[in-house]
């Protein structure tokens, strides 16, 4: 059984709480959409920060929203090199024990004691695709992305939720070891 | 058929000609052997290049010894992105029609018309390993690495030589996107 998934490539990013975004931009703050994303109800903002490890730092780093119950900041393994952190891979949202990295924006910062992770690759299902596609919530997966750098990604993650749209999300690393530019089409192999 | 190989990660380098060479470092100039690489007569020499694109430079880049017929500048796609060139996918030496880039030494810059290159993932495999495998040289193979960010990489050159020591050679963003840091077994899936 295959099925085809649309590919896209996560950039490192920020999810922020809005006690952190307040910490970081002035008191009442509210983050300002810049452009929906392929998610419904997530945005990219309009708002940047800059982030901090022992070895180095990255200016202009994305925030998206809307504000969370907790603060996290997405690298590629390559960014994690260049800050000089040990981040694990880990699901978006799962930051128990995860990386420290500190936080700058125009009026504070913060200093997480957690929270620097590398996203685990994943794809985003309707219940009507899993169904059709035969994969449950949570089942690890594998997708291949065809070309001259062809990959098949394996230890994806499904998630299935009524509210997503179909898509994988991989960070640049893995976009561009698989030599992917734009939107690409996957194979999803079971 | 499978078979384990060696998997190495190569970071950006630079071959060089003895004239470039001359260029960069001044007139006489020898290479420095700093260390022996894992494929025999090849070396990480002491030099240092900078390397210059459009929109950025990386400074420290390796040169690898010993010296070659032609100049050539060995890039991931991130450091691509991060030089602002448009550099293709190819073999080790084949250079025509690659990305122009700016060498800078101590003694002297060289700009090259073409010779950044993204290096196409390959094996190096010796005639016995090869036969054992049932491969062939130029046979495009495909190569599983395990572990939490498992990954199978297709499009992978086999190259066959008698002096060569068997082992993958893929660049960081692949080894990122594989999740490995140090030397690891891959999996040969014909």
């Amino acid at each position: 059984m295959t099925s085809t998934i649309l590919i896209e490539g996560s950039a490192r990013h920020a999810h922020v709480t809005q006690g952190d975004l307040e910490t970081l931009f002035g008191a009442g703050y509210a983050l300002r959409v810049k452009r929906e994303l392929s998610q419904p109800g997530e945005f990219l903002s309009e708002e940047k920060l800059r982030v901090e490890g022992p070895k180095g730092a990255i200016d202009r780093v994305s925030i998206l929203g809307p504000v969370r119950r907790a603060t996290q900041v997405e690298l590629s393994l390559t960014d994690t090199r260049v800050l000089g952190l040990d981040a694990p891979v880990r699901e978006s949202g799962d930051v128990e024990g995860s990386a420290p990295i500190r936080l700058i924006g125009p009026a504070g910062s913060v200093d997480l004691t957690q929270g620097a992770i590398v996203a685990k690759r994943h794809v985003h299902l309707r219940p009507q695709d899993a169904e059709a596609i035969g994969v449950v919530n949570k089942q690890i997966i594998s997708v291949r992305a065809d070309g001259p750098r062809a990959v098949t990604f394996h230890e994806v993650v499904a998630r299935v939720h009524e509210n997503f749209m179909p898509a994988m999300h991989i960070d640049f690393d893995e976009m561009n070891a698989a030599g992917l530019g734009g939107s690409v089409q996957g194979e999803i192999l079971l």
